[in-house]
């Protein structure tokens, strides 16, 4: 299955899209992709929302690059997002770098990057943005919407800010707030970024880019990705096939280097201030914010909902997920809460997909 | 209790101190401090070895600084490493940065620091210099020896090294490899340090120190010393006491603020390129090396043996020092292993000393 990033403009500059602060951002653009054919009642829809450093390009093969989907084992005919049945949208994030509206864009009022003039952006802002869209192509009613991590935190959103849009929700690897192990993982990461001097302060497009910062942050973010047993497993205490390397001194064993492979792959990838803008969101996310508990969060929340966590996962532990579930079954939502037995650690929504799919599967059918 | 470092040159120059390697360095002074008074037989001397980047003041008040050691709760008349009965000695090791022989020492031929001309040091270069240090004290034989992560290394060295030395033993949260999770911590540090264009390639002495990337470091390392649940108690997702900063981006949360201060303050103690070499001395050691199983090397083992590990430790988790004690069992070692239950992570052995210091009486007594 071929496939292309479209492009849709949710506000033509010198319109605006409003923000949660308020504040605004003109033009915005969402890259997206789908798989599958709306039906007339446009109510066969499902939304993928993306994890932190995703793009649109969540199934087939792109056109252009060759690459295949970061979810293509699960959205296809017959697959657990099955295209025969749905119509699966996979969304950009606002604030991203892989098509959006982000730091990376272009500020039509200066004509130069946005950079750190970019307005904070939050998960509810990237939900509200994927809401213009989705009603700009028709959609009337999610079948469903899902997504891990990041992209879990999105669910969540989705089911407290619109609640009748959404008739069923698949929260992955997710909690109504990030962790202060998560805050300080993130504030590693950012520091790595904003220690670079390339990073000069956000504005280094069109100068050498903080490409050792953004490697090292993505270093550090990797590792709350996967599980100890994972990396024991996998590497051990292996040696590395010696090579030529900008390393001086280290790295002398296979897992060193395949997490130094991570950063420079990485770097090709990403924006370093959408990794900035991002992080802040995810830690920013709180739904229990105004709220005396939790609960209160989902009082709306009409969506048969099935939320799944990864044993070995210690970013989104299982407790904190079934902490989500607990509030939900507070206000009588239709909530089930699986917990997988992977040790893969967090990123066992990719790696792990085998065990995921029937369970998805039969919650869609 | 006033106390003061004191040094004691085991390699006068030009004589060397011959490594594991083969390599030689000259001269290689110790610090060390001793609290109690050596007996006539030489023989009740406990030592303490040292974590990471802890230094000689283990206990007492500096007289110069007016500084508490780090293990004072420990030790001291009465305490758990009782200095009415015993003579206990902690030693900075070489490699270190706190008095000892390391990469920031003066080269006696170049006259300048050796930097990355400094050798490589290992667990059990540490273990042999300690070893000339307390024989030239006039002790004759340990009492005990013990020691937290880096300093439980030293311990399971100082058992393997020379059994006939040790009389008992308490390696505290160690095993006998670092996992690949370790492996690939130390990496994550070791990039923030390099990654620093102030590093320069470890010639950086009587120049602007590499602080962005030996605080990130630190930052990286800090989390495997505490738990998750210990950050939420302590911290949760308070924000932080808005303060000027020089972080231009973040550090909005409470937890993250503290992570940015024990970076800078780590960057006022400690050398850069110290923390390369000890960090690459917890990486090689490996007790298996050349072994045919872990229990071979435990064979000549002849000393009372105590491990003690913590719930929450995610460096060493309990199951890997487990695997210590049943390769110490197959070669019929009185070993015993006590479980604490705590939510302090790794760094137990420093803040939940109150539950170790009873055990660690007991066994001694």
């Amino acid at each position: 299955m071929y496939v292309e990033t479209q492009y849709f403009t949710i506000a033509k500059y010198p319109d605006s899209f409003v923000l949660e602060s308020g504040r605004t951002i003109s033009p915005v653009t969402l890259a997206y992709e789908s798989y599958g054919v709306l039906n007339g009642a446009g109510d066969n829809a499902i939304l993928i929302a993306q994890g932190f450093t995703a793009s649109a390009h969540a199934a087939g093969i792109d056109r252009r690059t060759g690459q295949v989907g970061w979810w293509d084992q699960m959205i296809g005919p017959g697959k657990a997002f099955d295209t025969d049945l749905f119509f699966v949208i996979s969304i950009n994030v606002l604030g991203g770098c892989s098509g959006s509206t982000g730091p990376a864009s272009m500020n039509p009022e200066t004509r130069r990057p946005f950079g750190k003039t970019f307005p904070v952006v939050t998960i509810f802002d990237m939900v509200s943005a994927q809401y213009e869209l989705l009603k700009a192509l028709g959609v009337n009613s999610l079948a469903s919407v899902s997504g891990a991590s990041m992209g879990g935190q999105q669910v969540l959103q989705w089911l407290v800010t619109y609640p009748d849009f959404v008739r069923s929700a698949i929260p992955i690897a997710c909690s109504a707030r990030l962790s202060a192990m998560g805050l300080a993982i993130c504030e590693v990461s950012r520091t790595a970024i904003i220690s670079d001097p390339d990073w000069h302060d956000g504005d280094y497009y069109g100068k050498t880019l903080p490409a050792r910062g953004l490697a090292l942050a993505r270093m550090a973010a990797q590792l709350t990705y996967i599980s100890g047993d994972f990396l024991d497993t996998e590497f051990g205490r292996n040696h590395a096939v010696p090579r030529k390397s900008t390393q001086s001194i280290g790295s002398e064993f296979a897992v060193q280097q395949y997490l130094q492979d991570e950063g420079q792959a990485f770097v090709k990838r990403f924006d370093a201030n959408s990794f900035l803008y991002l992080s802040q969101a995810i830690e920013h996310f709180d739904l229990t914010k105004g709220l005396n508990c939790l609960s209160d969060a989902f009082a709306a929340v009409t969506s048969r909902v099935m939320l799944i966590s990864f044993t070995t996962d210690w970013l989104f532990p299982v407790s904190h997920v079934h902490e989500v579930a607990i509030a939900m079954r507070d206000q009588n939502v239709d909530v089930s809460h699986v917990t997988v037995q992977t040790t893969f650690g967090h990123d066992a929504f990719l790696t792990d997909w085998q065990k995921i799919s029937p369970i998805i599967s039969e919650f869609l059918s």
